[in-house]
This record gives structure tokens, sequence and C-alpha cells, in this order.
């Protein structure tokens, strides 16, 4: 039975998931990169963007380059960093995800052509069926390596049932942005969430929590884990 | 020059400051106690309210008992959990404090009699003058150790006034409850903020931060210190 998570969703101390003013140079929002400097030092976001060994495959804000000097072997170490457990679980046993469309592009309105295909290049990191919420109609892309955009217009609702059909018994992440995140915690369709509170402050931006009642949504902290580069918890219902 | 301070100041994550329904037994809101474990656990705390070798001056809901067996000892050593050194520094070169009228008492409304003083005992930890924001006259009282608490109907800016002219030179702790500091937050009076992370949802409550650019108002993080039991981060101006 597929759950639906919220996997490696970085919040700043002031709790936005994602700064203001987002565009095609500031994927994040103004500032939103800082939410992510712990993933992005991680070996499971090396190795998914091909940014292992060097950095040359550098594809756009979304994808920065890591340390072009670290190592791109993945697998835990006695001593790792426990991002890295939380890096590798964000990715494993996914068989659908869902997008909000400013998580795959920063085009607005209709989409004028073919000519925007992600943040990710021609092999997204995905592998598996990714279901965009839109307001506009849109042929499916299929990209290398198994991943597929599917443009859906019927709402969160269609999203996640369409996600569910195609995941196959497998899980189901909501990759976000923080107003999709919302949409299906006010449903109460989230079953996870893995937070990471990152030392960084907005000011402004999309707030991910404002005016959801977490406990009365049954969620309980199931681990705690701070970091010096990030607080991870996860919250779990039940 | 005296400094505003916010200190030791616990949030959720999901951002309350307090839980809601604040009360006799419920001083800090429903499930706001969860916020405190960090500082409660600490040797500043238990000496500060005679928790040291005993628990027998257990005097209300907002100084509640430390683990009775635990020293009492103060000061550092090599291995002491950073928690410490943040709530001595929370109680050392003040000179004032600033609160809002619910953390003096669970009273609403014109003071019916003198009877209510404070939550804590005769000799309350502060050993300063203590301004108190309330809608109602009230004759200041001097409690045992050095403690006044005034009553300011003036607002905000009457009371701050009067805290800087008390405080001769050492900083002024603005102790919360949340909309009070919200208020100087607001105003841009704060100089500095220790917050602290817990690991617990309340779901509901007082926001601390809500709709407060703390990027606009010119603060960056200036330390960040995960532990177990909470995050710390300090928040300065400049």
């Amino acid at each position: 039975m597929s759950k639906v998570k919220v996997l490696a969703f970085s919040i700043s101390l002031d709790g936005f998931g994602a700064g203001p003013n987002q565009g095609l140079e500031t994927p994040m929002g103004e500032g939103g990169m800082a939410l992510h400097q712990w993933f992005m030092k991680t070996r499971a976001f090396r190795s998914a963007t091909g940014h292992g060994g060097d950095d040359a495959a550098a594809e756009g804000g979304a994808a920065p380059s890591g340390d072009a000097d670290a190592s791109g072997d993945s697998g835990a170490t006695a001593a790792e960093n426990p991002s890295e457990r939380f890096a590798r679980d964000a990715m494993s046993n996914l068989g659908a995800w869902i997008l909000g469309r400013n998580m795959f592009g920063p085009v607005r309105g209709p989409w004028p052509d073919d000519e925007w295909k992600g943040w990710w290049g021609d092999e997204p990191p995905y592998h598996v069926p990714v279901f965009v919420l839109t307001h506009h109609k849109r042929a499916p892309l299929e990209m290398a390596g198994g991943t597929t955009f599917h443009f859906v217009t019927g709402g969160a609702q269609e999203a996640l049932a369409r996600a569910r059909e195609a995941a196959g018994g497998r899980d189901i992440r909501v990759g976000g942005g923080p107003s999709t995140v919302r949409q299906y915690l006010a449903a109460g369709q989230i079953d996870e969430m893995h937070l990471a509170i990152s030392p960084a402050l907005l000011g402004r931006g999309e707030p991910l929590l404002a005016g959801i009642d977490l406990v009365a949504g049954g969620f309980r902290v199931a681990e705690h884990v701070p970091t010096a580069d990030a607080t991870h918890v996860v919250l779990r219902r039940g």
C-alpha cells in the first residue's frame, strides 16, 4: 500500500519552504538555495544529479554543483553524517511523484510550446512517473531514464489518484512546492513528512505550516536528528 | 548601552511560542510545557528556581521540578551540554525585564486584589525590576530578592522607556509571551534573539514569527547549535 510522503523538505528557521519571487534564475525563490545546503552536500544528491566525481553536468540553478573534489560513492559508513541517510531515504521505494507547476519550471500561463522540459536536463533524477499540477493541458513528456512528466489539469485529487495507480504499491512523494504540500496536508492525505530545518532566515516567501494544525491532523514527532547543517525531523501520523 | 534581548525563547517545530488556552493549570498553554524541556534540564534553571538538590520548592506550573536526584551545582564542565551555556547567558547582565500580562499570571481584567503575585512564589528569579504590560493599574509589588513588579498601563513603548531607565546600562530581556515579543519585533526594537526550537508539535497556539520579516528587520543567523533537546539559534541585527 503506497504511503504519501513529503521527504527532504527544507524549511527556514522562520518557517518558509521557498523564498519570494521564484523564477528562472531563482528556482527556489530569492534566498531559497540556502535551505538546501545540507542536501547538496550529500553523496545521494551528487550521485543522483551526476555531480559525483566532477561538476561538469551542472544544468541550471536547481541542480548546482556539489564540491568538485568530493567523492561520488554512495553507501553508508560508520560515522556518516545523518543527512546522508535522510537524502537516501528521500529517493527510496518511490513509485510516483507529484509536483506543483512551479517545481517543474518558471513558465506561467498556457504552455507556449514543448521547449521547457524541467530543470533537470534530459535525464531527470525521478526515474518514475511524475504528475505535474497545472491549469494548462500538455501532452505527457517522456524523458531518458524512466521519468515521464504527466500534466494534470484536474487538480490535486486527480493527481493523487493517478499517482496511486502508477506507483504500484510503492510510495508517492509530494515534492512541493509549499502550496502543493499544504493542499495535501489540509486534505489529510500526507502520511509522513521529513522536514529539514536549515539555519537560514528568509523573511518572506511561502510558509509551509502556517494555519495547518499538525496535532489535529494526527502527526507526532517520530524522529529528531540535529546536525550542524540542519535539524531533521520526521513527523508521522498515528 | 542596554541591548534589548529575547533569550531562551522556546518555539515548537511548527513555530508556536505557547500553546492555546493558557490558564492557571496551563501557564504555557496546552502542550506548551513540552517546549521547555531543554531548559528545565539545565542546572541554571534548577538553581534559579531552587530545584538544585531537592524539589521541595515547587511553586506552580511555571516552575516544575527538575530531576529530584540531579546535582544543583552550577558552572561549566568540559563536556557540558550547550544548553547550559544558553540557560546561563539568558540570565546574565540583565538590568530589567518586560513581561506581557499573561506571563505574569492567569488573572484577566481589572485586578480584583493584590492576591496574585506571579507564578514564582515570594522570591522570583528576576532580582531586578520587571515591567508587566497590563491595561489595568496596580501599585508596584516588591518581592524578596530584588524583584519589583511594575505594572505599566501606557503600552509597550512606555514599558521599554522605563526598563531602559531602570536597567542602568545592563540588558533588557523581553520575556514574552509571543505577542509581546512580536510587538517589539514589529517596532524594530529587538537587538538579539536566542530561540530554542524544541522537538515538539503544538498544532495551535501563539506563533512567534508569523508575518514578521526578520531579514528586512536586519537579522542574521549568528549562531546555530543543534542539540538532542533543542536546536539553539541566535539571531542578531546588523
